[in-house]
């Protein structure tokens, strides 16, 4: 941790204060702002920068958290980010970069790097659940990966999913969001080698309960190689299957 | 109604008396044995003879309704008979076909006839559908149908599925048994023009929640054709089966 | 497929190169939008043109997604089309032709044949279930059935059933809505000797659950000859509906 | 309360000491044999003796409640008694009498008065739904109401419920109990003028969850005059049943 | 029927065709309105008018329905109706009588006769049941009853129940409502000697599931002498309570 | 009980008749207000005013209630009153004092007193979870309890509860709310020595299930120490905190 | 932590070698045998030994475990242990203590001493809710504490709750045990002034569901200072009441 | 495929008929044994052979398809194979290894390569974890990887956890089984870099409700990196974890 040397290294040398010091010191951790504390030092410990959920905070206290974390120079993600609230406050975050479909805030205080780990593709059943599988594609692209996306590929007309499927398996990983009967993951663990990330959406007539029919279809699948996240969580999938890729001994 | 007419001719002709008269007449709808009122009329009525749901029944009951059934000549198809009941019982009704696998005993007191109504294939994914599937394709046989059994060709090894494809094409109507994520029905409805009935059956690890996940799959699928029948009732997709070879109006 | 003959014939005499064959063999299966894959060779695979199912997808999707398909002379049925969605877009799509009790617009590019597989009896139980009856009648008569309604016919006043139930027995399918308790497809089945496709539907008090209660309730009837499909899924019905026509041998 | 005024009395006189009054008195409430206490002033209190509800009681348990009941001459109604429990323990209740299709034990150490408060009707759709029927009707009986048993006139059949609708029609309460998707109440409650009473019962294939979907069933009915008491729950029901012949204001 | 016979005998003397008399008869059992089939029988056959239930009906729909039954001059109880559909509709209906609390529109077409058959107590646990206390109170009186409230009784505060029991205690028949945990009812029941009906609320905090736990908790009650309509259904309370005064043998 | 005393007295001296003197001593229980009864003594009897709970109450109702409240001179707690209501009544309630985030309305009317029973941690796992923590922060201290809070010290960056988890061993309880997996109050529970109320939130994807998922993992946590409230039921995890200080006998 | 630093003292004098060190300071911690690592230092570090929760383990795993605790004189209390289980181990572990009613053994290896924080009442509804009351209790006496029963104190003979009310009142911590619709708690809740947890039992009919609807009842009640555990968790309840006793300020 | 290629070759040259040719060519893809038909190339397609899941199946269901692999010289694992019915079969399976803690059964025709794709670690809660744990640790060894195991390391005293926490880091994927409120995974994938597979276990009280809570916990953890299979399928999740070794692009 390079910068916490600097500060113990000007505060030997006399050029910061003790008190000072313990301040830049904790500023390393965490940034308290009253009704949140930033976890400033999480990028340097994992390798991956906080995530701001914006679902259930108010408008005030998202511009507060991303106002604070730019002035850290903390690149900042913020998912589940309605368009009428980010209408509100794009004024306030001029260089924000905002994406509609995945519902996600990014901005890059600093140069993102590409990860060397692969290629994530990212496969939806149908048009509804393009803001699922946005969501997890923009967020693996934050995180520096290259992402290919195949969208409209449900088994109902499955000659769809069959002109794509070469490619699909070029992928060290592949995140799969569906809705309804939740089959595409089972699909596509039957025609690829690698592991697959199921992701339900809540998409669907009565009985699909909002992704719950999906979710325990997935869950119950007798295909192999198929593992779930939460209802609508593409986020989460994103952060999985960036593992994945960091994390295998190789093909 | 041949039998009721002879019954008031004899009255009228002072062969019988009005009291018998009443009794016999009584006798062609129902049959009161205390714990039981047996539907004698049904098979006249509807076509299909009543059956008898074991489950839940003691095995004195189920003798004392079969021994009923016998004595009227009616034909019996009992349901739900573990072979453990089936074997304490089966003394007493030697003239009963008892099929293990399917937990069904029939007897046969008239002739059946068989239907003109074309072909049911049943299909069903594992081993473990057998159970259910059968009791399906037991009970549309003793209906009079021709049936046609594919059995284990579910879609984790699709090929076998495939490699009967068109065998099943052939059939007016195709019942489909499967556990787990129950996906094989809208694969099969995918492949084939014949009206599709799901069976959900109870196999599968935990969240298969005994067969709850294949029956919200089945009745979310994106495929088309595909209705759905209660949670391992064999004999009621059979029951649908067979309307449908009767009803429709020819391809 | 004639089409596809002529192009090869086409490309064969020079009259097109190469790589426009391509295109044009292309595009008898799929019409690639960006967002959406248009599965263009369904009528012609199937006997039925893809559907677009609305709910979910933006004003802006469902419009592109049908203009594509104008384009492509496909036949157009668009359900779950919400009444405020469909007059913000009707300019747009003229032609269209829009039935807000059934929540559907079709467009028939091509003239509809009439099927003659028999006639389908569409019976709903109170006026909270027409929005789903309607869905099922309007899909059928668009997929060239013979449809007859039967509204308003609930157990709670039977007569209102029995002074309908002759016109019902002359069809060789009955879809029937229900909601609260779900006792209608029972109570009809009990009636007619053709198969009884039953839809939940989402009406009633608290315990109702949106269907849960009266989809549960159609899975367990002790009446034969009845399946389900998903809660309020009238479009499902149609199409169970009008395979059962097309595929049964006939009474 | 006729027997605390005798113990007033004789304390008064002197015939017994002070200690032994406030025993005495003490027993007209409770008895308190250790694990359990016994309230012996039920039945002058509310006009209903306590019942003892073995399922869940171990034999001694149950033995030491029954016993101490006898010794204070209270007349007792044991419900949910296996049977093979009762066998082990009948020899040390050898007056009790046991129905084993209600699996109720009673014992009548005060003769029981005929209430005048009309009669209850008890119809079950099922061979199935007897032990629930046969808890309620014995429970009535115990309680001192005239029952009428009409078993096994379920809606499948529905001309086995028409042969006794106008006996059932006399009754001032009805009690149905049904399994499966729970239909009879409904359809009773639509022939008759007096209060329904509805049973779920826990037969019937997968879906039909052991009576929950009954319930639901039962609570969503659109017919009026139903109320619904606990799955299985005979014993409740006769209790309302009870309630209702003695509070009623006539008709 | 009087109205039947002075057709028959109009017809009989020849002063109507009959041609107009199979239109009159017709009349007197249900009227056609396209959406809706009016059962305009129901009070002669079962001494209850019929009821609209607006919940899931359109605007036009409830005018139409209502119109209707005031042209053939039936009494008219329109429930689960919302104060601004019916500001939107009550200046057609202006001899509507409209209570805000109960959600209920009633039209007196017909004198309401009072009936003799008791009294009903009406009893809700907090100010948020008023709702559903009402719709059962409204109905009750509609129905020609004496109704008693008892608002705001329920058990976190005990004493306002003890303060008003001996009043509840006169009535053939209590009504209570609550949500929460459901408790009112069984408390209530343990206090008085008439048949408890509970109907369930969905107030109160998450785990209270809007209702559920109410339902489940009333269902399962120890306390004897309670039945349990569905969640917020204080109209069908309302039936059940008219029926117990009109049909119990007397106290 | 003073005041009480003081109208016997007044009464006995004939300051006042007997009929005022009723009334009077009926208000220190209760004051009845049409729609609901407010129970005026409950502090004087538990040590606890009575709260007011708004949710589910029409403005005129709240209104009604703390008009009535302020009238009695009654500390007032008005809880899960929105911002929007409270800004339109805001001016009828002068002395009020509004907690946006806790959603809580208190009046003063009499001093509170400081409780000597120790302090009361609230910890919160996340921003989305402030509103529940406050509700039950303002709650502990409407009842004059030390109150301290240490928010947003979730376990996704667990530096942020260690920072602080030497100031919560010193609480005597430790409320913790937190929504997702729910996993906070075990491990919280697993670092102190005092009792853990849990208090589940409705934050979190799909799965969570608006906080029964955060519900079941705290009732099954393995760590030992923690009692559950309801979901976002701050208000009870306050009310239990201040008996556990009020009531135990001392580290 | 005197022992450990004994062995360090040893070590420095050269008693023991560096390897037999680090071996017994590890032990101080955990032993590890296989299957199962034992906490043995938790007593040190929380005042209350490790419990071995039986259900789920082999006898032989349970033998293994309990012997190892032995060995190191650790103090034992092994929890949902059967019966037929002890039966079979019991003389391996002849110093240990079982209480067939709450299915626990105990081995008080180090004399257990009592606690001062006064004394817990442990109240339950019915016969059946007595495993788990006892379960609470013998936990409670285990670690230490007084505890009072006050057994079969359910609320539908309230009268004998009242009896012992005042006893209740004394305790410092409450502990409530019921099953059905779990209304003890509340009412419990209501006439003391201490902290009252409620423990769900999964006793009573069938929509009782195993004590789901108590649980949720209980998380429901209106009644103020009930906090809750898990369906059937004495063993909890338990610690959290020990917990209340050591922590709280005092009254 | 070598073996068709000679198939091929021998047919050419006249050493076996065509008969023979299709006969020793379908053998390369399954074998139907009647009620099973055995997916025998699966190995050669995917690289992992046919798994044979017990559950459901009979014991001769069992034997026939084992003999069937052996006679194919197919590498055998059969899952979910209690220790009774192991018994019973083992003698006509000699060449067997039976884990009794994993309830698999391996069979090892071929020589099983070791995979280089690192190394695998599974983690366990407690002791009722581990024959979860030790399913996948079993079917992962089967596919020739290193497996690491850590069992015991739940986080109720997570000094457990963190002496081996080091270990589990330099595995390339990590399982953790885990039930109750399921936090481990959540807690294991704080500490670890690399993908971290979440397997619900059913132990634990009521609300634990057989891993449901677990299940649902894992889901909604705010932990990043956690993926979830089924409830107890150690086995999937070997072969997730399989994949994932073989799959990614390396550190």
């Amino acid at each position: 941790m390079k910068k916490m040397e600097e500060i113990l290294e000007n505060h030997k040398k006399g050029n910061i204060t003790e008190k000072d010091a313990v301040r830049m010191i904790n500023d390393c951790f965490y940034s308290d702002i009253g009704h949140t504390v930033i976890d400033t030092g999480r990028e340097e410990r994992t390798g991956y920068p906080e995530a701001v959920f914006c679902h259930g905070k108010t408008e005030k206290q998202i511009v507060d958290i991303l106002a604070a974390m730019n002035r850290k120079k903390i690149n900042v993600i913020a998912t589940r980010l309605e368009h009428d609230i980010y209408k509100n406050i794009s004024s306030l975050l001029p260089e924000g970069k905002y994406s509609a479909d995945a519902g996600i805030l990014t901005i890059e205080n600093r140069k993102i790097k590409k990860r060397e780990g692969g290629c994530i593709a990212v496969v939806c059943a149908g048009t509804s659940d393009i803001c699922v599988a946005e969501e997890a594609a923009v967020t693996a692209e934050f995180y520096g990966h290259e992402v290919r996306r195949f969208y409209d590929a449900g088994i109902a007309g499955i000659h769809r999913l069959f002109r794509v499927i070469d490619k699909i398996r070029e992928a060290n990983v592949v995140i799969t969001a569906a809705g309804m009967e939740g089959a595409l993951p089972g699909v596509v663990a039957g025609l690829v080698s690698s592991p697959v990330i199921a992701v339900p959406v809540s998409s669907g007539y009565g009985a699909s309960f909002n992704g719950i029919t999906a979710l325990l279809s997935m869950l119950s699948t007798c295909a192999t190689g198929v593992s779930v996240v939460n209802i609508g969580n593409g986020f989460g999938a994103a952060q999985v299957a960036s593992r994945i890729c960091m994390s295998g001994a190789g093909k």
